[in-house]
Order: C-alpha cells, then structure tokens, then sequence
C-alpha cells in the first residue's frame, strides 16, 4: 500500500496560515485597521478576502492587542478567500483539520496537521445511525417520517463531535486549533449529514436534492471544531456516485493518469471506475455485501474474530487460518472467504460449479441439513463452541457476488471497446482491498487475469482522497473536472449481462481461457462438467 | 433641483429577480435539484452563486413546491451572486430596498421598488442618539463605557426598524418584500450602526476601524426586512471623509464628468470636493453649525417654525420673512439668516465689517444687553412672544462661519493651482442647500461670485447616492474608483489660511474685486471703512 498521503500533492493546504506585520497607523497613511490588514494580505496574495461581519470585533481587537502583528488563517471558497481566524501576535499553535469518510457502516476519522503536512491521529467508529436502518434504503425510508430526517443528522453530528473532541483533547490540542474539515461519503450519507432531504434518491429518476454542496461552516452544523472553518463534502454525480468515489478517484490519481486504469470500491455496492485523464466512465452494482462477508452465514466484517487467511493441505485437506487479532475465531470475513473458496477449488473440495466435492473422503466434509459443508474450524477451534462451517447455499451466494464483480468489470470494459489486457493498473479500495490476495480472487475467478503487479491496494480511499484535498485545494478543481468528465453507465439486465453472469458463477468461469494463469486440478472437474472439459 | 434619481443610471440593480422554468428530472438528466436550479441560474448569466447553508433546504422545498418553476432574487456581492431568497412559482410580489442617509441629527429613508426603478417613499426621523451626545465627538466618548456602544447600536437599529416597519406596513408590504438596504453616513454613524468601535477616529493619526465594511446582511444586524437582505454601508476614505460624501460625489456624478465641478456639504463640518473623471480632491472643515443656524441664539434647523426667507424694504427697513409651515416664527434657519444678512447689508443695515449700522434712525434696531440687535419679528408676530432679533454677536458668528466656507472653498481650488472661474458646476449638497439663494449667498461673499446657473442644489446627496447604488450595482466600482482616487487634504491653520479668513470676514471681502456683481450701498460703508473706500 503506498503512503497514505502521495508525494505529488501540491503545497497549496486548504486553509493557509500566515503571520503578518501590518504597517503601524500614521498621520500620512490613515487605511483603517481591517483594510490595512486587507491591503497585507493581498500583498500576500490573498485577494478578495471576505470577512465574516460577526466576527469583525474579534479581528480589529486582535490587530489592536498584536500591536498589528497577526497571524491569518485563511480558507479558500469558490472565488474568494475568507478570514477563518485571526490572532494577535505571532501565534505558533498548530493547524489541524479533519478528513472523514463518512461510510454507511463505519464512519473514519483522520487528523491532519496542516502545516506538517501529516496524519497524527486516525479512528473509526461504527455509524450511528445503523439502528435505524442497517442499509441505505431503509434509512432514506424512515427519514421519511417527521423529524427522523433531524434525528439521523442529530445522531451523526453527535458521533462527530465526540469522536472528534477524543482526538482533539488525546493530542493535547483545543477545538480551535481545528481550522477545516472535508468529508468524502455516499450521496445520501451526504444529504444525511447536511439535514438535506434523501427522499427522491431511491425513487426514479433517482435525482439527490443536491450534487455539489454550498460550502457550510463549523457553527452552521454545530460542530465542535472551530467555529468558522470550512466543512467541504465532496460533491456526488448522482444519486449512486458518491463523493466517496469521486474523493477515491482522487487517491488513486486515475484522473491525471495517461495510462488506463480501474478503481473498484467493494462496500454496500460494488463501484468501479475506468478511465484515464481524458474520460472516466463509471458504473455500480450489487456485488457487495457478500464479498464482504455480509451474507454467509458465518460471515463477518474484517473485524478481530475473523478468519482473513486460509491455506488448505491439498493432501490431507486441513485448514490453517489466520485469524484477525490471533484470537479463536467466531467467523470469516471476505478475504478469509476468498482465500477458502480459491483453495478448497484448488484441492478439489470444490468443483468449478462451486459444490463440495462429496465424494472425497474428508474428515472436513460434513453433511448437515443444508447439505454438505466444509469444516473451516472445528468447535474446539472456535470462540463460540461451535462448527465453523462454510456450506454449498454459502458458496452459491458468495460465487454470485464474485460473478457480479466479474460482469460488471467485463460490461464496463466492453463498453467503451476495450479489454482487460488494456489496463495498466487496478486499484482496489477499502479494507477490503487492504486484505484480499489478488491471486485468490484470479482463481476464483472474481477479478480479470492480470499480472499480479497490477493489482494495488489503496486501503481508505475516500479518507485518503479527503484529507489530499486538505493538503492541496488545488484538488478542488480536479474535483470539479471529474464531476463534469465522468459518465455514468447504468448497468441494464439484458441478454448480454445475463449470459456473462451465468458463465462467471463457475470457477474461474465456464470460459477458462479467460484465466489462463489457473491450474484447474483434475479433481475439480466433477460430474456435469464435461463441456467444460470439452472446450478444455 | 434635478429629478431624484439621474436618467443616466444603468439597469442593473443590485438585487435582481429572475423567473426560471427548470427542466424536469429525468433518467437521462440525473442532475440534483439545487444543481438544476445553478445551471439555470448560469445560463441567465448569474454565476458563481452561493446558496446560504441554513436556507438550503427552504430553497430545496420552494423548487419542488413550485413544479421546478421558481422565481429567484439574487443579490450581487464582491466576486459572486447570493441567492437571497427563492420562492416557489412565478412570484410578482413588489421587490422593494431601502436607502437610508445615516446623519448624524437625522436619519431619512427612501422606500424604492427596484423593479419599476422608484421612490415609493420617503420619511426622515431624529437621530435617537442625540440624547447621548448632540455632536459626534461626546458620543465618541460617551461609547468609551463599558456597554455604551452596544446601546448606540442598539437604539440606531430599534429606530430602523420601527421607520422601515411603519413605511412598509404604511405601503401594505411585507418585510420579506424587502430584498436590500443600502445606507451612507459618515464614519462614525456607519462604525456605530455595525457595532464597530469608533475610539480611534478622533485620537491621532485618525484612523478608523474599518474605511470599506464587509457586506452584512439584515439577519447579522437584526434589521427588520427580508433576513438574507445585503445591507451594503459606503466606504470612507478616513475618518473625516465618509460615505456621505462618497454618496454625495456619486449623486453628482462629478466623477464622471470632463467638466470641473465642486461639492459643498454642510452637517456638522463644511465639506467640500473638488475635481473631475480624472482626479478628486477633499477637505472639510468647521464651517457648519452657524450655516445651518445652530450657533446663532434663534437660530434653528429647517423645521415648521423657522423664518427661511427674508427680505428687507430698503426705504422702511421693514424685513416680511417666509416661515416654514406658515406658522408664527419662532427663529431663523440657515436660508433665512443668509438672506437676512445680505438684506439687512444691502439696506446699509449693516456696515461691511458687519456691525449694526446704529446710526441709522430705525424702530427696528434695538438696544439690548448684548448691544444693538435688529428686530427680525416683533413679540407680537411670533409665536412665543418674544422679540426674535439678531444681534451684533449673532452676526458676528455667523460671519466667521461664512467666512470659513469661503476660506475652504479658496484654499481647495488654490491647492490645485486653480481658480474659481475654471469651476463649471457648484453643487450644494443637503437642506441648506435646497433653500439657500445662491444669489444672497454671493452678496454675503460666503460663495464665488459665479454666474447663477453654476449653481445647483442637490438636496439629499447621501440618500440619493445610497439610493442611486440600489438601481445600478455599476456604481460599485465608481466607489472603489473614488476611495482609490481621491486626495484628502488636511487645512493646517498657516499664515495664508489665517489672512485669508480675516478677509473673508468682511462682506462681502475686504477685496471687493472678488465680487464684482456684488453693489455695496453707500450706507454699509460706515466709520472705519476708509481703506475699502480707497480701493473702491
């Protein structure tokens, strides 16, 4: 994974600090105390600088008690700087600011500072508003009825300020050293934490209330940060291209990129980006939950607990596990999932339809009431005293997920001409793509056969791309070319979809020229397989 | 007196309305609401605009509410538009804005519909801080205390808004219909109605807090119109040169003009500006309360009451006076002492040095504990049944302020290597000028002996201006360009100010070739004229 903050970022932060030795009043030069800190600032280059009218008594007494030395913290907006804060005197203290990803499931928080130009603190915290809906839609339906909309805004802001006042008061810092925020999350996540109305994103035309968000303030949400710096949330392009995405295109420098490359985001929905700096063209799909360990029955998030690597004997088909936090395991978590399916088809446990092969004499393969399944842990093994089982319904479900992932990388390609062979890099976000071994997902066949240097990790994307635009508000207008470069394709279920899905539910699929870097073992090829061996 | 607002102002208000018929969402057109509404709002060629946060979703509601018809009213600011307010439907409720001349004895309001580009109406009220101080300086000073300037904020503010709530409930509107205000005073009224301190205007080096104010709007200030109404204050160039006069330059037009011309205010000081489209210059000076009539012992502001026109019968010395309102009089305003001077010098009631020519046999000339005095009305004709007279010291007064706005008016055009005669415009700002008679004016020597026609009366220059600024946003860069380009000039007291005074104290002046048209009666030139005889 490569540095959380990337070398190329220019030294343009979103908030600039600068100290200042105003001229001292004189007969012969009478410019007022506020337009003699105008006129230093703009020899400074900061022109036009907007000054907040509440805020005025507090500036002119700082440029009086300075003895007109200040230090300005300025903020950058749409065509104009704002005076964020000014104090007297040269003042040394030290400029954060927070970028969050603002997830569905957890929310992230980064402190940055500013002037280091470094992460000092990071945490997530689950979202609270998860008791009111565990999905999106849910949400957007009870946010509905009167006042639930303020509740889910109230709950997260409340999630917000005590989170962020932990790492404030940990690093020994005050709220007002806080100058600026950005917040990169899905289109409703967004509305959500803005008090905006979600309703007509779930009804078609699926149309958010709004794409790019006016600038907000500290005071106009009650955040606990200084009051006066700027929130930015990143703007969506539509009701299911989020600025989590757009912030993600940003991390992983696509949109200034000459070669083609792929972004693929596994979270609620499966979101994938293709393009290059000239275009970028993007879709979405229900190809998440599983991947992520959300369906199966013994699934779970990448949380201590999980099972996240497996190796399976190929001779006395044993597992051994590698369990997150090295405690007993209590579930399996998408990597561990992946890991388990590539290495149960690679030592013919699995056939390339995805059943258990029964008819291999395995201590490991039990028969239960859903069929055969697979002992990945035995009761003894495990946290909770039971079986940790991975049955034939569990495989189907999780091999459905993986066939999405592959049509939808394969639709998207196709659609604008192209080839898996043409893309240069492939980059896989989210924690997700922190833990999956893209060998396992090849043969599976979850992802295209491409060499393995291709694929990279880039761990939180929409954190990383929100706190680059804290350090570089040149990014502002990247964002800006992205959101109006950007094509949205919805994906239709046709013909064509259809069949590709049908052929990526086997592993790797029903066509293994695609994979020719996978070995498929002669076990694999059970019963009702002899086309397959045919065209083999 | 030319019509209130000069035909020559652009059509570009400073607050526009435009109805806007978005295009529906559809499928193929997934752009938000607020987004649809920006690109709208772009093609009528508003852009950037910002959307206040705490009024997004009022916004949100009014674009839905009204079918995606909307009427939008849009505020320019320094580098971008502010929606101000949106309203569902294709509204053709009155756009209404107050200008407002912020005096320092009294404040007037102007009501105008900048749609149909009108003075709806009008009203003037007392300055409610009066009672805190009758002149600027002891308000100054009374702000000193701990709370005191809150209070005369406050006050001013209370009085705002029960005058614009009486105007705007008097005209059957709403305060909502009220999208802007715009108000120029001098710069201690314009610190003291935004709550700034104004300690440092009158301690050495005279600076202000603030020469150009940020925008406010009326919910910062608490003003009683539309809550998202700019209030726009005009700029100062110092402490003694205020947005008065850069209204009064801007309802002259004088910097637009190849034609020299001056501008005369009297308030509280005489101040004065000279110059052209290429270069203006500034002085003032304490030549005011006398004018006005507020020195003298009967003297009086313009109100019912006061004599404002005088004339004197050379051969009875029976003056008949005009009074305001028609009533019995109760003193003498600014006009009338100026026409009774020049009267009572043109019936050789007065010598040239000023002094009671008590040597003339008339039941009119009193003698009185301050010495002879000329009986304007008898106990019997006024209304509180005393004799209304003028005294010798009255005059004595009088005629040093007369003799100071000469000296001004000298030393500015002298400065600049100029003389009267090049003057093509002598523009006379405020009351005292809608009711002076340039013509008396002259015979007193208080102004160039111009031709007549020079002459032009503007009345209420500030208010003009302000209200001039609410029909034509252009004039925005007029102010910045004025600020920029305007010179103030200190008047030191020096030797030639010194003799130039003495000379000025005369009547006309002691260098009668200065005004030729003036015909100095035999009579005036009593004992102790012999030198001007000799000239003569």
């Amino acid at each position: 994974m490569p540095s959380f903050l990337p070398s190329w970022l220019a030294n343009r932060p979103l908030v600039e600090t600068v100290r200042l030795e105003l001229a001292l009043p004189h007969l012969n030069d009478n410019t007022g105390d506020l337009d003699r800190l105008r006129r230093e600032l703009k020899q400074h280059g900061f022109d036009p600088v907007l000054f907040h009218p509440l805020r005025l008594n507090h500036v002119l007494r700082q440029i009086r008690e300075g003895g007109f030395k200040v230090t300005a913290v300025l903020g950058w907006s749409e065509c104009h700087w704002e005076l964020i804060d000014l104090v007297a005197g040269f003042d040394e203290s030290p400029r954060l600011a927070f970028a969050v990803d603002l997830g569905s499931s957890r929310l992230a928080f980064y402190l940055l500072d500013i002037e280091k130009r470094e992460v000092i603190e990071q945490t997530s915290v689950s979202n609270p508003q998860i008791p009111y809906g565990e999905d999106i839609l849910t949400r957007i339906l009870f946010a509905r009825e009167d006042g639930n909309r303020e509740l889910l805004q109230r709950c997260l802001l409340d999630t917000f300020n005590r989170t962020t006042k932990e790492m404030i008061e940990g690093g020994g810092f005050s709220r007002d050293n806080v100058y600026a925020m950005s917040v990169a999350g899905n289109t409703t996540m967004s509305h959500f934490l803005l008090g905006l109305n979600p309703a007509n994103i779930c009804k078609e035309p699926y149309i958010p209330a709004v794409n790019r968000f006016p600038l907000f303030h500290a005071r106009d949400l009650g955040l606990a940060i200084h009051s006066c710096a700027p929130v930015y949330v990143f703007p969506n392009v539509g009701s299911y291209f989020g600025g989590d995405l757009i912030a993600g295109i940003l991390a992983a420098g696509m949109h200034r990129s000459e070669e083609l490359s792929i972004l693929v985001d596994v979270g609620t929905n499966a979101e994938v980006v293709l393009g290059n700096r000239d275009w970028l063209i993007a879709c979405a799909g229900a190809a998440g939950p599983a991947l992520e360990g959300g369906v199966v029955e013994r699934g779970m998030m990448a949380l201590p607990g999980a099972i996240d690597r497996v190796r399976i004997d190929p001779v006395t088909l044993k597992p051994s596990c590698h369990v997150i936090g090295e405690e007993k395991p209590v579930g399996i978590c998408g990597s561990g999932l992946i890991d388990l399916i590539a290495e149960m088809f690679m030592a013919g446990i699995l056939t390339i339809q995805g059943k258990l092969n029964t008819q291999i004499p395995s201590s490991r393969i039990a028969a239960t009431a859903d069929g055969p399944a697979y002992i990945v842990a035995s009761a003894d093994e495990t946290a909770d005293g039971r079986d940790l089982m991975v049955s034939d319904i569990d495989i189907g479900i999780f091999l459905k997920s993986k066939a999405a992932m592959y049509t939808i990388l394969t639709v998207i390609t196709s659609k604008v001409g192209l080839s898996f062979g043409d893309i240069g890099r492939f980059f896989v976000a989210g924690t997700f793509g922190n833990y999956i071994d893209p060998a396992m997902a090849i043969r599976i066949g979850m992802i295209p056969d491409l060499p393995l240097e291709t694929y990279q990790a880039l761990g939180n994307t929409a954190g990383r791309g929100a706190a680059m635009l804290l350090l570089d508000r040149g990014l502002l207008e990247d964002i800006e070319r992205i959101c109006s470069q950007i094509t949205y394709v919805e994906l239709n279920v046709n013909m064509e979809l259809m069949n590709e899905f049908r052929g990526a539910q086997f592993l790797p699929h029903t066509d293994p020229r695609l994979f020719p870097s996978v070995q498929i073992p002669e076990r694999a090829l059970g019963a009702g397989t002899s086309d397959v061996k045919q065209r083999l």
